[in-house]
């Protein structure tokens, strides 16, 4: 059985868990809380030198971190993974932008206004962080305009990553009454069948 | 025939290049000047609406951005994607940590060293900018002191990934005598076949 190492209200985690729901693969869940330095343990460094959540536990011993790569493995053979060569590579598409023009803003954003004291001096980086998530909403909602999913047509794993951070976007200061695809969509992911939703 | 839009001097761009060559796959190159807003441009937007090279336009006029989902696209079925499950995913894990804990680090220092002027004030990133790319060399270092390669023990396109912006870290003011194992590590993809070289 597999076993999760992640925090249950982080959203890189979060994907994993809905993953694994939605596929009816039973799971053990670890709970590592990275805001108190338990990634930064030897014991969990010996899991991932990157010192990162989530990390997927097989059952082999092995370990396999980033929250993305994890999908991809949980998804190959299963409907969550476009069946083409080209579906594949757009679900792989939109889930680097989601780690690299997505993530690094509306995530961070959550991060300093949810996990942080009101007087953080982390603050001072909000407006550059909501500057770069409304340009990631904005890329989203032009594809969501035309299309119901992110990639092939169907709901999959690049739903699932994307889903994670700006469904909860609000948390980050975000208002996302200014992108009613994006609303839609969230309404469409939130009908798939075995949903569950992110932890309080 | 593929045609890619890519700065030819950029790691990102260069990634492209490097699996089109060693694949012997025939491409066309367009020069598209990122550093003087040509990918920001109305047309260019119609390409990638995220405004970002490398894109690649495909036989049948569509267009994939994003470097390490196009790497993924073109090595499927080739030796540079490794053929077992847990092997892709590896591959995977380490684009995805490409992107998001070394990428923003250490191709953001060589883009400041490299790119502008002496004088300007992102120069006051670059200690926050040299303390995470360290991170991010000091596990890669830790993986290549046990493996010759990234992933399944064979070259991929995980070491594509994270070959164009660690071999010129010194642009960005990275030591790499500090780190003997990337260093034998970078010797080997050079000694790879139809290996080419970042453009000057």
């Amino acid at each position: 059985m597999f076993t999760v190492h992640g925090k249950s209200d982080s959203g890189n985690c979060y994907k994993v868990r809905l993953a694994l729901e939605q596929l009816g693969v039973p799971y053990r869940w670890v709970e590592v809380d990275s805001t108190k330095g338990e990634t930064q343990s030897a014991a969990f460094l010996a899991k991932n030198p990157n010192g990162k959540v989530p990390t997927l536990e097989l059952e082999d011993g092995g370990f396999l971190p980033e929250s993305n790569a994890i999908l991809h493995y949980l998804a190959e053979g299963t409907p969550l993974l476009p069946k083409d060569r080209l579906g594949r590579a757009r679900a792989l598409q939109w889930m680097f932008f989601e780690q690299y023009s997505h993530e690094p803003y509306i995530a961070v954003a959550r991060f300093i206004l949810y996990y942080l004291p009101p007087d953080s001096p982390r603050r001072a980086e909000l407006p550059r962080l909501q500057e770069r998530g409304y340009k990631a909403l904005a890329v989203m909602e032009q594809h969501l305009a035309r299309e119901p999913f992110f990639a092939a047509g169907a709901y999959s794993i690049a739903d699932i990553a994307l889903f994670a951070y700006t469904h909860c976007a609000a948390d980050g200061g975000f208002d996302l009454a200014r992108t009613p695809a994006i609303v839609d969509w969230i309404a469409r992911v939130r009908g798939q069948p075995r949903f569950v939703p992110l932890p309080a």
